[in-house]
């Protein structure tokens, strides 16, 4: 082969997270309105995938050449390790280089864009660290968990249509705020801005209406795992949240990476749950040795503005993915592809490893002292970005990627 | 002309409640797999709507040639107001009879399908009898209105991927329950069934992520009106919503009327809400005389196999659909083409007006008297109707048409 393999796109260094091993799933265009495709990112490159499948006359350019995701997640199990297989060959043997090649982008010029169409969002609450912090903060008097908390993992739908991938700006979001002291709320952008340090759950192969999904069935419907931040305005959510949940103070946009990252890189870095103190009902005990394991070691970074404030770590969630799937399903509610799920805040048991802004300060009281200054909740301009990485085979890391957004100021209010 | 009109299609008796003033849109196929096109109801037979508007010439085919209604709800309010013209003419106009007739299906001999595809589905909580009845059953110590009912109207989202066409069966969903007495919570299918009477809002014209919708706006962006059955485990919802709200208690089936009526069939029957007794935020008040009225006269029966056991009156809802919009968009959250909202659970001041068979019974301790047998929650074969209709201009009715559902056995549980 001519040329200095070095030099090209295919020939990472060592160590790359983002090498074959990993090839997570995104949509780019070239220019910020151009076409939108399908590209596995490359180190820092990324494939566009329907192109190289074109040109190497694969049978996958039906699910590769497309605007979105959505055909490949719908593919099913056996679709997505095909085609993984494919792109592994792809990158990695040396007839295809001269090929490929051309169909590798570099990450700095391309745009990213919202990789699937989501269909249902559904936010859990899987961290027993980040539960009993608010139930400390919020309710001192009481048990830190309520008293379902160890029986389900608990949930409540969002809003699908304000997902946006990572780099959107969010807008800080106004509305009634009511304080103790207030004798009736007041009107205006939220002052308590926080983040929410999540892991989402995408969803490709869709089941039936009526029919639950075992906790057997995990990988058969879901396709892969995103970064994800759910932007929580503290004062909104608090006023309006009895007796429904949490609704405006979390709908105005939640973030996701731009990568999606397949459950099969990822499979080195799967763990057992921790032990759970309370026995579980059947459709959710995971203690059965025949299936996998559902937890997942992911090592997460969160930076404000540049600086790191918090390293949650995933691996010690109480509820996994599979049991928040087979639990979402148990009442016969179906699946589509692109549903979202996410995890909740991930918080560790360390002061360090706290995943939302209202635990790290304890509701502002302790503000965080940055070099630009403290912070109890986010102010305009921030830019907030979770990254993270998991143990891969022999050594490797498997990026994730990062979400980020920035906080930009409110619109003036409606009416 | 040729032949007895009294004997066609497009001569309907008088005072038919489907007439040239009504029109609703929906979703027929000639076979159950047949190809979906948009029907627009006329008596008791469904124009298709395409083929009368290619047959004619109109410049509307690309709208109404379609397998769903969304294109329709995304072309906005001069188009709809356009659109709804032109099939007043088809369906009215003399000269058009010949061309049409051809193309008017009996209902009986149709297939209806869901008539749009649901983008985000939110759930308010809008009346205030029925708030006031909850809070009583399951809060008697306290006020029956949380603090911040009469501020905002509260609601949650709900799952739209599990929104279904009228006619279509229900599960009876299983899940976790768990009664004070119990030591932990147990498993299986819902033994407190109910039904939440509602009417749905269909979003047409979308918004942009950071931008609020103004009181003032809602029919730029409200296509229309459907019957909405919310159907409720009680049981898993007491068990599950603490603190995020409902989930599983809800996500399982939620039933709408195979018919939207646009909101210009409705002029005649819009009220203003009823006054409100603490002051609202400006963004909220629609004390304004220059605008719109935005609540409705509807009349609304439920049926329980084909018995009335109650008749709850929209007209007296606290909030209206476009404080919903306002509140819902306030924070900037950007609405779709399909987005749907119901008002919640409809109850007037009296017992035979309440929506939910918890009201009606009072949490199962009063069963209704069926000619079949006593009901405090729906048992399996059960079938529920909702229909409504609304005063017209100079005496005429406006029907809503229905929504219906049967209760079949639950499937054996995952896992």
């Amino acid at each position: 082969m001519a040329g200095t393999p070095e030099h090209t796109p295919l020939d990472l260094p060592e160590g790359d997270p983002f090498g074959p091993h990993n090839l997570p799933y995104g949509i780019f265009s070239e220019s910020p309105d151009g076409a939108r495709r399908i590209g596995v990112r490359l180190g820092d490159h990324v494939l566009d995938a329907g192109a190289a499948a074109s040109a190497l006359g694969s049978p996958y350019v039906s699910l590769l050449a497309r605007p979105s995701l959505n055909p490949l997640l719908a593919a099913g199990r056996t679709a997505w390790s095909d085609v993984r297989r494919a792109l592994t060959a792809w990158v990695t043997v040396p007839a295809h280089r001269e090929t490929v090649l051309p169909f590798l982008h570099p990450l700095s010029a391309v745009t990213l864009h919202l990789p699937f169409d989501v269909a249902d969002y559904v936010d859990f609450y899987a961290s027993e660290n980040h539960a009993s912090n608010l139930g400390r903060l919020f309710r001192p008097d009481e048990e830190p968990l309520k008293p379902n908390w160890k029986h389900l993992p608990v949930g409540y739908h969002g809003r699908s249509g304000t997902v946006v991938v990572s780099g959107t700006d969010v807008v800080r979001p106004s509305g009634q705020r009511k304080g103790p002291a207030d004798p009736a709320p007041v009107f205006g952008p939220s002052v308590r801005l926080d983040i929410e340090t999540e892991v989402g759950y995408v969803v490709g192969a869709p089941s039936a209406q009526g029919t639950a999904v075992p906790l057997s069935a995990y990988r058969d419907h879901v396709f892969g795992l995103c970064l994800l931040n759910d932007w929580s305005a503290r004062d909104i959510q608090s006023w309006e949240t009895v007796p429904l949940g949490p609704h405006l103070g979390k709908s105005f946009a939640t973030s996701i990476s731009a990568w999606i990252t397949p459950l099969e890189a990822l499979d080195a870095a799967r763990v057992t749950a921790p032990e759970r103190s309370v026995p579980l009902l059947p459709y959710l005990d995971d203690a059965d040795p025949s299936l996998d394991p559902a937890g997942y070691d992911l090592r997460i970074t969160v930076s404000l503005n540049g600086h790191v404030i918090s390293e949650p770590p995933f691996s010690g969630m109480y509820w996994t993915g599979a049991q928040m799937l087979a639990h979402m399903t148990v009442n016969g509610a179906s699946l589509r592809t692109g549903d979202l799920y996410g995890s909740g805040t991930i918080s560790g048991t360390e002061e360090n490893e706290r995943g939302s802004l209202i635990e790290m300060t304890w509701n502002g009281s302790h503000p965080l002292e940055l070099p630009d200054g403290k912070r109890g909740f986010l102010e305009n301009g921030d830019v907030v970005t979770l990254s993270a990485w998991a143990p891969g085979a022999n050594g490797t890391r498997v990026g994730l990627g990062e979400v980020t957004g920035r906080i930009v100021a409110p619109l003036p209010a409606g009416s």
